[in-house]
Protein backbone atom coordinates (compact mmCIF):
# COMPACT_ATOMS: atom_id res chain seq x y z
CA UNK A 1 0.00 0.00 0.00
CA UNK A 2 1.25 3.23 -1.17
CA UNK A 3 1.52 5.95 1.97
CA UNK A 4 0.83 9.44 2.19
CA UNK A 5 3.50 11.60 0.38
CA UNK A 6 4.55 8.72 -2.03
CA UNK A 7 1.97 9.94 -4.91
CA UNK A 8 3.20 13.12 -6.30
CA UNK A 9 2.23 15.41 -9.18
CA UNK A 10 3.34 16.81 -12.64
CA UNK A 11 1.56 19.31 -14.90
CA UNK A 12 3.75 19.78 -17.69
CA UNK A 13 3.64 22.79 -19.99
CA UNK A 14 6.53 21.83 -22.42
CA UNK A 15 6.77 19.64 -24.46
CA UNK A 16 3.11 19.00 -25.01
CA UNK A 17 1.05 18.89 -28.10
CA UNK A 18 -1.17 21.72 -29.73
CA UNK A 19 -4.38 21.48 -31.27
CA UNK A 20 -2.54 20.61 -34.86
CA UNK A 21 -0.82 18.02 -33.02
CA UNK A 22 2.69 20.04 -33.14
CA UNK A 23 4.95 19.75 -30.31
CA UNK A 24 4.61 23.17 -29.03
CA UNK A 25 4.78 25.09 -24.87
CA UNK A 26 1.51 26.68 -23.06
CA UNK A 27 2.12 29.11 -20.15
CA UNK A 28 1.67 28.19 -16.47
CA UNK A 29 -1.54 30.00 -15.32
CA UNK A 30 -2.28 30.81 -11.64
CA UNK A 31 -5.30 29.09 -11.46
CA UNK A 32 -3.27 25.98 -12.43
CA UNK A 33 -0.68 26.73 -9.71
CA UNK A 34 -3.90 27.12 -7.31
CA UNK A 35 -5.86 24.31 -8.04
CA UNK A 36 -3.04 21.44 -8.27
CA UNK A 37 -1.85 22.74 -5.39
CA UNK A 38 -5.42 22.45 -3.18
CA UNK A 39 -6.53 19.30 -4.84
CA UNK A 40 -2.89 17.34 -3.83
CA UNK A 41 -3.02 19.34 -0.31
CA UNK A 42 -6.49 17.64 -0.18
CA UNK A 43 -5.42 14.36 -0.89
CA UNK A 44 -1.80 14.45 0.60
CA UNK A 45 -0.08 14.55 -2.61
CA UNK A 46 3.51 16.09 -3.12
CA UNK A 47 5.35 17.66 -4.91
CA UNK A 48 3.27 18.79 -6.82
CA UNK A 49 5.66 19.79 -10.02
CA UNK A 50 5.26 22.73 -12.30
CA UNK A 51 7.21 21.47 -15.52
CA UNK A 52 8.13 24.63 -18.07
CA UNK A 53 11.70 25.54 -19.52
CA UNK A 54 11.38 29.29 -19.43
CA UNK A 55 12.90 31.28 -16.67
CA UNK A 56 9.91 34.17 -16.89
CA UNK A 57 7.15 31.19 -15.40
CA UNK A 58 9.31 29.82 -12.72
CA UNK A 59 9.43 33.73 -11.30
CA UNK A 60 5.91 34.59 -11.92
CA UNK A 61 5.04 30.74 -9.87
CA UNK A 62 7.70 31.75 -7.14
CA UNK A 63 5.67 35.25 -7.19
CA UNK A 64 2.49 33.60 -6.77
CA UNK A 65 3.93 31.18 -4.32
CA UNK A 66 6.14 34.12 -1.92
CA UNK A 67 2.66 36.24 -1.77
CA UNK A 68 1.08 32.95 0.42
CA UNK A 69 4.37 31.58 1.98
CA UNK A 70 5.84 34.67 3.21
CA UNK A 71 4.09 37.82 2.14
CA UNK A 72 0.28 38.95 3.57
CA UNK A 73 -1.91 36.29 1.79
CA UNK A 74 -0.45 33.38 4.29
CA UNK A 75 -1.42 35.86 7.29
CA UNK A 76 -4.79 36.44 5.68
CA UNK A 77 -5.08 32.76 5.31
CA UNK A 78 -2.83 30.26 6.82
CA UNK A 79 -4.17 27.49 4.60
CA UNK A 80 -2.70 28.43 1.53
CA UNK A 81 0.30 28.68 3.26
CA UNK A 82 0.30 24.33 3.42
CA UNK A 83 -1.08 24.21 0.12
CA UNK A 84 1.33 25.90 -1.92
CA UNK A 85 4.31 24.71 0.50
CA UNK A 86 4.09 21.72 -1.85
CA UNK A 87 4.81 23.35 -5.46
CA UNK A 88 8.42 22.91 -6.81
CA UNK A 89 9.50 23.91 -10.26
CA UNK A 90 10.96 22.31 -12.87
CA UNK A 91 12.95 22.96 -16.47
CA UNK A 92 12.12 19.35 -17.53
CA UNK A 93 10.39 16.69 -16.14
CA UNK A 94 13.12 14.56 -16.35
CA UNK A 95 14.90 16.69 -13.58
CA UNK A 96 12.53 14.98 -11.02
CA UNK A 97 13.91 11.85 -10.73
CA UNK A 98 16.47 13.84 -8.81
CA UNK A 99 14.37 14.24 -6.01
CA UNK A 100 13.13 10.54 -5.76
CA UNK A 101 13.35 7.35 -7.72
CA UNK A 102 9.73 8.22 -9.66
CA UNK A 103 7.83 5.71 -11.23
CA UNK A 104 6.21 7.59 -14.30
CA UNK A 105 2.51 7.36 -14.83
CA UNK A 106 1.58 9.71 -17.74
CA UNK A 107 -2.13 10.13 -18.20
CA UNK A 108 -4.13 11.46 -21.64
CA UNK A 109 -7.71 12.10 -22.65
CA UNK A 110 -7.52 9.71 -25.56
CA UNK A 111 -6.41 6.31 -25.39
CA UNK A 112 -2.78 5.54 -25.91
CA UNK A 113 -1.88 2.37 -27.43
CA UNK A 114 -0.52 1.19 -24.35
CA UNK A 115 -1.29 -1.11 -21.70
CA UNK A 116 -3.48 1.07 -19.60
CA UNK A 117 -3.45 1.07 -15.75
CA UNK A 118 -6.15 1.85 -13.64
CA UNK A 119 -5.39 4.05 -10.77
CA UNK A 120 -7.06 2.40 -8.06
CA UNK A 121 -4.93 -0.62 -7.90
CA UNK A 122 -1.64 1.98 -9.14
CA UNK A 123 -2.29 3.17 -5.20
CA UNK A 124 -1.99 -0.44 -3.53
CA UNK A 125 1.71 -0.59 -5.33
CA UNK A 126 4.79 0.73 -3.38
CA UNK A 127 5.86 3.74 -4.77
CA UNK A 128 6.95 6.68 -5.20
CA UNK A 129 4.63 7.66 -8.40
CA UNK A 130 4.98 10.58 -10.17
CA UNK A 131 1.35 11.10 -12.40
CA UNK A 132 1.73 13.39 -14.61
CA UNK A 133 -0.43 15.48 -16.46
CA UNK A 134 -0.03 17.44 -19.95
CA UNK A 135 -1.52 20.92 -20.61
CA UNK A 136 -2.41 21.99 -24.43
CA UNK A 137 -3.40 19.13 -26.34
CA UNK A 138 -1.67 16.92 -24.13
CA UNK A 139 1.64 14.90 -22.99
CA UNK A 140 4.37 15.16 -26.19
CA UNK A 141 5.13 11.90 -25.11
CA UNK A 142 8.01 10.75 -27.44
CA UNK A 143 10.42 13.58 -26.75
CA UNK A 144 9.48 13.08 -22.77
CA UNK A 145 11.67 10.21 -20.80
CA UNK A 146 9.35 6.68 -21.12
CA UNK A 147 6.97 6.42 -18.52
CA UNK A 148 6.19 2.71 -16.39
CA UNK A 149 2.96 3.21 -17.83
CA UNK A 150 -0.52 5.16 -19.02
CA UNK A 151 -3.26 5.61 -16.81
CA UNK A 152 -6.71 5.08 -18.18
CA UNK A 153 -8.21 8.16 -19.70
CA UNK A 154 -11.57 9.41 -17.77
CA UNK A 155 -14.64 7.88 -19.59
CA UNK A 156 -17.17 10.65 -19.69
CA UNK A 157 -21.20 10.13 -20.80
CA UNK A 158 -21.68 13.31 -23.11
CA UNK A 159 -20.13 14.35 -26.45
CA UNK A 160 -17.56 16.32 -24.95
CA UNK A 161 -14.34 14.32 -24.75
CA UNK A 162 -11.68 16.91 -23.29
CA UNK A 163 -12.07 17.78 -19.05
CA UNK A 164 -9.61 20.67 -17.70
CA UNK A 165 -6.99 19.26 -16.62
CA UNK A 166 -8.19 20.59 -13.07
CA UNK A 167 -10.92 18.70 -13.17
CA UNK A 168 -8.99 15.44 -14.32
CA UNK A 169 -6.61 15.60 -11.62
CA UNK A 170 -9.18 16.14 -8.72
CA UNK A 171 -10.97 13.02 -10.34
CA UNK A 172 -7.60 11.14 -10.45
CA UNK A 173 -6.94 11.86 -6.75
CA UNK A 174 -10.51 10.75 -5.73
CA UNK A 175 -10.37 7.78 -7.28
CA UNK A 176 -6.98 6.89 -6.10
CA UNK A 177 -7.20 7.61 -2.72
CA UNK A 178 -10.79 6.17 -2.80
CA UNK A 179 -8.91 2.67 -4.18
CA UNK A 180 -6.54 2.50 -1.29
CA UNK A 181 -6.91 -0.48 0.78
CA UNK B 1 -32.24 5.32 -12.50
CA UNK B 2 -31.52 8.83 -13.62
CA UNK B 3 -31.49 9.26 -17.31
CA UNK B 4 -28.48 11.30 -18.85
CA UNK B 5 -30.07 15.26 -18.43
CA UNK B 6 -31.71 14.57 -15.46
CA UNK B 7 -28.55 16.23 -13.66
CA UNK B 8 -28.18 20.07 -13.76
CA UNK B 9 -25.85 22.27 -11.54
CA UNK B 10 -26.20 25.70 -10.18
CA UNK B 11 -22.74 27.70 -8.92
CA UNK B 12 -24.28 30.58 -6.65
CA UNK B 13 -22.43 33.70 -6.41
CA UNK B 14 -24.84 35.19 -3.89
CA UNK B 15 -26.13 34.71 -1.11
CA UNK B 16 -22.71 33.09 -0.13
CA UNK B 17 -20.51 33.50 3.49
CA UNK B 18 -17.42 35.29 3.00
CA UNK B 19 -14.40 34.36 5.36
CA UNK B 20 -16.07 35.63 8.33
CA UNK B 21 -19.18 33.88 8.24
CA UNK B 22 -21.30 36.91 6.55
CA UNK B 23 -23.70 36.58 3.78
CA UNK B 24 -21.58 37.81 0.79
CA UNK B 25 -21.48 37.83 -2.97
CA UNK B 26 -18.82 37.10 -4.97
CA UNK B 27 -18.06 37.87 -8.97
CA UNK B 28 -18.16 35.22 -11.59
CA UNK B 29 -15.19 33.89 -12.91
CA UNK B 30 -14.35 33.38 -16.55
CA UNK B 31 -12.66 29.78 -15.58
CA UNK B 32 -15.63 28.85 -13.20
CA UNK B 33 -17.71 29.32 -16.45
CA UNK B 34 -15.48 27.30 -18.15
CA UNK B 35 -14.75 24.89 -15.99
CA UNK B 36 -18.02 24.15 -14.59
CA UNK B 37 -19.37 24.00 -18.68
CA UNK B 38 -17.10 21.48 -19.57
CA UNK B 39 -17.47 18.96 -16.82
CA UNK B 40 -20.49 19.08 -17.08
CA UNK B 41 -20.33 18.35 -20.65
CA UNK B 42 -18.23 15.61 -20.13
CA UNK B 43 -20.58 13.78 -17.80
CA UNK B 44 -23.64 15.15 -19.75
CA UNK B 45 -25.32 17.06 -17.27
CA UNK B 46 -27.26 20.52 -18.05
CA UNK B 47 -28.40 23.08 -17.78
CA UNK B 48 -24.92 24.79 -15.75
CA UNK B 49 -27.00 27.96 -13.51
CA UNK B 50 -24.81 30.80 -13.09
CA UNK B 51 -26.46 32.22 -10.33
CA UNK B 52 -25.41 36.10 -9.77
CA UNK B 53 -28.07 38.83 -9.08
CA UNK B 54 -26.10 41.94 -10.64
CA UNK B 55 -26.76 42.56 -14.45
CA UNK B 56 -23.24 43.26 -15.58
CA UNK B 57 -21.90 39.59 -14.23
CA UNK B 58 -24.39 38.51 -16.56
CA UNK B 59 -23.25 40.36 -19.30
CA UNK B 60 -19.66 39.41 -18.83
CA UNK B 61 -20.93 35.49 -18.70
CA UNK B 62 -23.20 36.24 -22.24
CA UNK B 63 -19.92 38.11 -23.80
CA UNK B 64 -17.57 35.07 -22.96
CA UNK B 65 -20.77 32.39 -24.41
CA UNK B 66 -21.23 34.78 -27.41
CA UNK B 67 -17.38 34.62 -28.62
CA UNK B 68 -18.00 30.72 -28.48
CA UNK B 69 -21.65 29.86 -29.77
CA UNK B 70 -21.69 32.89 -32.14
CA UNK B 71 -18.30 34.09 -32.76
CA UNK B 72 -14.65 33.14 -33.71
CA UNK B 73 -14.10 30.67 -30.85
CA UNK B 74 -16.66 28.25 -31.95
CA UNK B 75 -15.34 28.03 -35.52
CA UNK B 76 -12.18 27.48 -34.06
CA UNK B 77 -13.14 25.00 -31.13
CA UNK B 78 -16.80 23.45 -31.97
CA UNK B 79 -16.61 21.40 -29.16
CA UNK B 80 -16.21 24.59 -26.72
CA UNK B 81 -19.55 25.88 -28.27
CA UNK B 82 -20.87 22.26 -27.30
CA UNK B 83 -19.87 23.22 -24.02
CA UNK B 84 -20.82 26.90 -23.14
CA UNK B 85 -24.68 26.04 -25.06
CA UNK B 86 -25.64 24.41 -21.53
CA UNK B 87 -24.69 27.87 -19.26
CA UNK B 88 -27.70 29.41 -18.40
CA UNK B 89 -28.05 32.75 -16.38
CA UNK B 90 -30.58 33.39 -13.41
CA UNK B 91 -30.35 36.21 -10.63
CA UNK B 92 -31.33 33.75 -7.88
CA UNK B 93 -31.07 30.36 -7.40
CA UNK B 94 -34.91 30.18 -6.91
CA UNK B 95 -35.64 30.74 -10.72
CA UNK B 96 -34.23 27.55 -11.67
CA UNK B 97 -37.65 25.64 -10.42
CA UNK B 98 -39.32 28.01 -13.00
CA UNK B 99 -37.32 25.77 -15.38
CA UNK B 100 -38.14 22.37 -14.12
CA UNK B 101 -39.47 21.18 -10.53
CA UNK B 102 -36.21 20.45 -9.71
CA UNK B 103 -34.90 18.45 -6.38
CA UNK B 104 -32.69 20.38 -4.84
CA UNK B 105 -29.35 19.38 -3.56
CA UNK B 106 -26.77 21.29 -1.77
CA UNK B 107 -22.70 20.98 -1.38
CA UNK B 108 -20.87 22.04 1.73
CA UNK B 109 -16.78 21.91 2.61
CA UNK B 110 -17.89 20.87 6.03
CA UNK B 111 -20.20 18.52 7.30
CA UNK B 112 -23.94 20.41 7.83
CA UNK B 113 -26.14 19.64 10.66
CA UNK B 114 -28.35 17.64 8.29
CA UNK B 115 -29.02 14.13 7.07
CA UNK B 116 -26.42 13.66 4.36
CA UNK B 117 -27.06 11.54 0.94
CA UNK B 118 -24.41 10.23 -0.86
CA UNK B 119 -24.19 11.18 -4.82
CA UNK B 120 -23.84 7.67 -5.88
CA UNK B 121 -27.30 6.39 -4.49
CA UNK B 122 -28.80 10.11 -5.40
CA UNK B 123 -28.06 9.66 -9.22
CA UNK B 124 -30.20 6.07 -9.14
CA UNK B 125 -33.50 8.01 -7.97
CA UNK B 126 -36.00 9.89 -10.33
CA UNK B 127 -34.63 13.20 -11.16
CA UNK B 128 -34.61 15.93 -11.96
CA UNK B 129 -31.88 16.91 -9.78
CA UNK B 130 -30.01 20.15 -9.34
CA UNK B 131 -26.48 20.12 -7.39
CA UNK B 132 -26.06 23.34 -6.03
CA UNK B 133 -22.58 25.05 -5.23
CA UNK B 134 -21.58 27.73 -3.32
CA UNK B 135 -18.24 29.57 -4.36
CA UNK B 136 -16.88 32.08 -1.50
CA UNK B 137 -17.18 30.48 1.63
CA UNK B 138 -19.94 28.55 0.93
CA UNK B 139 -23.74 28.87 0.46
CA UNK B 140 -25.93 30.85 3.03
CA UNK B 141 -28.22 28.00 3.41
CA UNK B 142 -30.77 30.15 5.44
CA UNK B 143 -31.17 32.93 2.76
CA UNK B 144 -32.07 30.29 0.13
CA UNK B 145 -34.42 27.81 -0.80
CA UNK B 146 -35.20 24.72 1.48
CA UNK B 147 -33.21 21.74 0.33
CA UNK B 148 -34.10 18.92 -0.41
CA UNK B 149 -31.13 17.87 1.00
CA UNK B 150 -27.54 17.82 1.79
CA UNK B 151 -24.30 15.96 -0.27
CA UNK B 152 -22.07 14.82 1.67
CA UNK B 153 -18.51 16.12 2.14
CA UNK B 154 -15.78 14.72 -0.13
CA UNK B 155 -13.55 13.59 2.54
CA UNK B 156 -9.76 14.89 1.97
CA UNK B 157 -6.78 12.63 3.54
CA UNK B 158 -4.66 15.35 3.67
CA UNK B 159 -4.56 18.78 6.60
CA UNK B 160 -5.92 20.99 4.01
CA UNK B 161 -10.21 20.95 4.12
CA UNK B 162 -11.25 23.04 1.01
CA UNK B 163 -10.95 21.67 -2.41
CA UNK B 164 -11.77 24.09 -5.42
CA UNK B 165 -15.31 24.08 -6.27
CA UNK B 166 -14.43 23.19 -9.69
CA UNK B 167 -12.47 19.93 -8.43
CA UNK B 168 -15.61 19.59 -6.47
CA UNK B 169 -17.89 19.74 -8.66
CA UNK B 170 -15.44 16.86 -11.48
CA UNK B 171 -15.39 14.51 -8.35
CA UNK B 172 -19.06 14.56 -7.34
CA UNK B 173 -19.87 14.15 -11.49
CA UNK B 174 -17.57 11.19 -11.70
CA UNK B 175 -18.79 9.68 -8.44
CA UNK B 176 -22.37 10.25 -9.59
CA UNK B 177 -21.94 8.53 -12.93
CA UNK B 178 -20.08 5.43 -11.85
CA UNK B 179 -22.30 5.28 -9.18
CA UNK B 180 -25.01 4.87 -11.93
CA UNK B 181 -27.02 1.07 -12.04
Amino acid sequence: MSQPGDIAVALVHHPVLNRLGESSTTAITSMDVHDFARTCAFYDAAPVYMVHPAEGMHAMVNDICDHWLRGAGGERNPGRREVLSRVRLLHSLGQAREDAPYKLWYTSASSPQEALRDIETLCNESGPHLIVFGTGSGLDAVKLPSPNGWLRPIEGIGKVRHLSVRAALAIYMDRCRRGER
